[in-house]
């Protein structure tokens, strides 16, 4: 059996710098046709001149691959009309972390009150910039994403012509926004359709399963399924595949993400497939996105056939999702 | 600042065995005049032989401490009264733990039906041997205590005379079973005391805080120190201080536990000094224990100075908690 994807979209990816960059971009622009780059690095992605420079890194590395790093910038509540005016060009969105709640998010958003954050959001939303959320509260780990509920329904109300991104939904509260706000848009990953929190610390702890937000209930997973597979319109596909090295993930303060960039295709492709669901798998890796974004990726088609594919134990110094174990799908070619 | 501990009690605690048991059993004996001493080795501690055996080795590596290990046997629902009767001369205590729910229990009881343990359970009753119970569920991690609590009371109530004690409890649920049901007692340990799940993956991930029963929310967290702080007359100090070497902590599959012997007395003082309830630790590590087993430590008096004390970096191959850092109070002398 087999099926072709046509310009298969990662919505949400790490690319990291420097070395990592050199190991890790080539993994995604191998399979995929684009990708929304994030830009929380140390410094965080501020200014036009960073993105330049960080897309033409991320073009040194991909350059064997027709590939496009659709570039963002990392909110700031400074950024005015004329600036972003400017900025337009080279970005396709703008990331909101609240402070310090994931990896290099620490000069992020404090307060998140629509009066605070008004001057830049109306300005997005004249220029049709789309606002990705890092939708966290402080509080306690199992609660921090529900928390961040009304956050998101204030964002939604205040601003209804904003295009609104909650990415990497991991709750059945986020799951059901969508319907109930025009302009609320997610990003699911592989890994928060396939584990719960058992997972991660129910048998022996498990570090390169750790991420934030971290996975959660059993409902809440059933509710993404649900999104995912049926390929709900207002759903993409986004990896946040985040890799760190082994050195930094079993170690005695372990950084969170999961590194799936290279296997996310063959794993969607065995869980779709799992669900008789294969049909859904193009729109959620790409048609979706398309839409969402009006953005039209590079011509790309990954055929995907049924056959056994053994995960490498690691590229470079990172250890993927699946390190060492089958799946039943892999990439037969791409073209 | 200085108080004197009256022959201080731990009242859950785990030695290993072999070349483990040599390097955790002298930190134990050296500051505590005894302890309850899990049998969930590799087998697990099922005969006479096995417990006079083990009592040796613990012996042999605490020999110039006044110290009694409180042996304990892996409760078996085969278990007869004549056997029990034999075996009561040289166990303290029988430790049920649910089949494969933590660290080497895969031997362990798998239905929990009262039909299937009445036989053993109402020849404990009548030898007046206490059962201690790893309860949790097989269930979603942060749910398995929550879950058990029918277990408990339906355990309380079919075996009135049966003394229950609800080992390392971490969750609100359990603590209110205390006062309802006069059979049964809990322990406590001192990371349930200190953290929540927050401090395992709200942060980096920290896999030497990773334990079972999971540390969970900061509601259950203050149930336990209302118990603690107190000294509620139905709870005890237990430390569930399980040492694995670093290896086993900082790896892609990480083992369960928090080790705490050497410095649990430095840190329950800290504790219950910031809460200006230094008078109730007495209670807390020994006079609750005492009354509730039924038993008589050697006289052991152990000095704690309010002074700054630098928890070493690791015991062997075994990371403490705290490791490099202060406490504010230290063991002065030991008598």
């Amino acid at each position: 059996m087999k099926i072709t994807l046509h310009s298969p979209l990662d919505m949400h990816l790490h690319l990291r710098d420097k070395e990592m960059l050199k190991v890790v971009a080539p993994l995604s622009s191998k399979s995929f046709a684009g990708a929304i780059i994030m830009p929380n690095l140390v410094p965080p992605i501020t200014t036009i001149e960073q993105v330049k420079n960080y897309r033409e890194e991320i073009y040194a590395s991909t350059k064997e691959d027709n590939f496009i790093p659709y570039m963002t910038l990392f909110f700031k509540d400074s950024y005015d009309y004329d600036f972003l005016k400017e900025v337009k060009g080279f970005i396709t969105a703008i990331k909101l972390y609240p402070a310090g709640i994931t990896t290099n998010s620490e000069g992020g958003v404090s307060g998140l009150d629509s009066k605070d954050l008004a001057m830049t959001l109306e300005a997005m939303s004249e220029l049709g910039i789309p606002l990705l959320v890092h939708g966290e509260s402080n509080g306690f780990v199992m609660d921090r994403e529900r928390e961040f509920v009304t956050v998101y329904e204030r964002l939604a109300t205040d601003f209804p012509k904003l295009k609104i991104v909650m990415e990497h939904i991991t709750t059945k509260d986020s799951a059901e926004l969508l319907d109930r706000y025009p302009n609320l848009y997610a990003t699911i990953t592989l890994h928060h359709l396939l584990i719960t929190l058992d997972d991660v610390v129910g048998g022996l702890l498990k570090p390169h399963l750790f991420c934030k937000p971290i996975a959660k209930r059993y409902e809440d997973r059933e509710a993404l399924l649900e999104l995912a597979l049926n390929a709900h319109p207002k759903v993409m596909f986004g990896s946040d595949s985040a890799p760190h090295p082994r050195s930094k993930k079993e170690s005695c303060g372990c950084a969170a993400g999961v590194f799936t960039a290279p296997i996310a295709l063959p794993a969607l492709a065995e869980l779709f497939d799992k669900y008789s669901k294969l049909d859904n798998l193009q729109p959620f890796v790409s048609d979706n996105a398309q839409s969402i974004y009006g953005i039209t990726p590079p011509k790309k088609e990954v055929v995907l056939a049924k056959e056994s594919f053994k995960v490498p134990s690691s590229y470079g110094e990172v250890v993927p999702m699946f390190a060492g174990e089958e799946l039943s799908w892999k990439i037969e070619e791409v073209r």
